[in-house]
């Protein structure tokens, strides 16, 4: 699957919702096993969450919003298809929850392409499931620091770390996907399978109990006056960059 | 203690029984402080769980059967004495699980001998104990990569990865096994085993408190049909290579 | 903030009360942000629990000791502050827990320096949530093995298992700290406070449930002849040493 939604793939509501019906199509049809999530932007994974959904809007759309995002994380991490990440550019905040959420993950090779949870930057907060699926790969404490201080690691730190797998060069990511999944693809799917779901049911579990509390948190939160100015500062230096 | 059941250490039921029943009286008898754990046969710790026991017999032996594991799971894992895995051999599986329960593992540094849980391999699935005992030695991204793909470390890979905690040459696994025993035996019996049992008392109990749901699951599991055919196809398949 | 209790940090009842009132008075204090914690005493960070303090007093004595060590824990490890450990010398037992307590650990880069949890080695054994503390920052594997064994890590060491961050030349630890101090306080701090306390809650909400349970733990186990007597045995070594 291509991620395509130009400039830098932000998940706003629309490519959320669409995302999680593809891959719940992708998920019934028995033909298809494999994932291999990559971006058709050059240089960005995807940007993560779009802030222009979490900004100057109503309640009720950033319930919607943010049940979106967990809709994504549910199907995603809860996946039982074998699940690569070709991460061909940068990758933070919810870029980064989607890589994390595969079963293997294949950087290029490039310093200037980093990936992180850096939403403490921002002045928001990544919630406990972000922090579980980041823990689930790194380990307690690389997680501590990194979403306190909201690090982005560049490649060469992230393989370090263990946030990414493998780096290749960039002409290379798609091919050692494509043959890292054909590995992946030679166990049994049954055993696979069961074996992936006892090794995450109880984190995907987590939300599930608690989604209607973790949205409205995320509603009381996001409509702070003081979250919201921060948020339009944020917006307004992206602008500044760009220009 | 060494294993002796040739030719590669398969944990027959009578084989199971006979290890819980001695761990049982070295347990009880306050002269033994310290296990070794080792084996007779050249080339291989264990080969794991005896696939005659899984095959063509009825859903009753198959319960006394994992009821067997699960014993000796509990006993070795634990076990109020030092025990060390002296691995002079490959150790699949079972085999795996053994070391893994032991709280020093030395292997003998040679690429041919390779140790993990590759339960999927098989087209079976290690159940949840299997998968918390790895994961408290290697962490969870290594566990759930393992387990996915039903990886076989070779020794360098296992020493890397932390699934054993050093290799020597081959004929120096037991003197190295009896040095590094000699030290932890300098620490005080009482402080040693609370702590221990602090340490693996969550991780026992949430197999004590579902002993029978576990025994029902395996059962259930193995007596499917499509089971049944592909642990046939592997046996046949090892028993071609031994011509 | 600089320890001082000559010669060698020992955190007896006062010292404990002390600090906790003085934690609290800059948690409270909105223009004090961050913390580093570092020791008057050259070549020792601090010795840990006060032996005499254990040792020959009456059961209500041991007993309001221990609240006074779950209250300096508490406190410090859910500090709302960045605190920052500056390891200018040795620092076993309590020591060592107040430098896993930090966000950030900076340790001088001298061999003869060892920290650890060495409890086992005295005969006592670590409470939970001292090795809580620990494997949220090290993994449950290097706990395990390091609180059975009572080790103590030499700087070195400490760095290649993640108990400590970073090493610098002694000179430098003050100036070092200072400077990731400064790092860390660029993030703005309503979510750096949120994604600790996300990070931290779990932890610190097993003793605040169990705190009556785990001082008649600690007064049932410390009032033991055996443990008075080694206890005693170890005091008399020490003393001998300083002779």
């Amino acid at each position: 699957m291509k991620m395509k939604n130009p400039p830098v793939n932000s998940l706003s509501l629309d490519f959320l919702t669409e995302f999680s019906i593809t891959l719940e199509k992708l998920e019934m049809d028995r033909g298809c096993r494999g994932l291999i999530l990559t971006s058709a932007s050059p240089k960005i994974f995807s940007a993560g969450l779009d802030i222009m959904e979490m900004c100057g809007k109503s309640a009720e759309h950033y319930g919607e919003f943010w049940r979106a995002v967990q809709e994504m994380w549910l199907k995603l991490y809860g996946s039982n298809m074998v699940t690569i990440a070709a991460i061909n550019g940068s990758s933070p905040a919810g870029g980064c929850l989607m890589a994390l959420c595969c079963d293997y993950r294949i950087m290029a090779d490039n310093p200037k392409y980093a990936i992180g949870l850096n939403e403490t930057q921002l002045g928001i907060v990544a919630p406990f499931w972000f922090k579980d699926t980041m823990s689930n790969v790194v380990g307690n404490r690389v997680t501590e620091q990194a979403l306190q201080l909201g690090q982005m690691f560049p490649a060469p730190e992230a393989l370090k770390f263990g946030l990414v797998d493998q780096l290749v060069p960039e002409e290379k990511v798609q091919s050692t996907a494509a043959s890292v999944m054909a590995q992946w693809l030679t166990v049994p799917d049954h055993a696979r399978q069961i074996t992936k779901s006892m090794m995450r049911k109880q984190t995907t579990d987590k939300l599930v109990n608690n989604r209607e509390a973790d949205i409205k948190n995320f509603v009381s939160f996001i409509t702070r006056d003081s979250i919201q100015k921060s948020l339009q500062v944020y917006m307004e230096r992206l602008r500044q960059r760009k220009q």
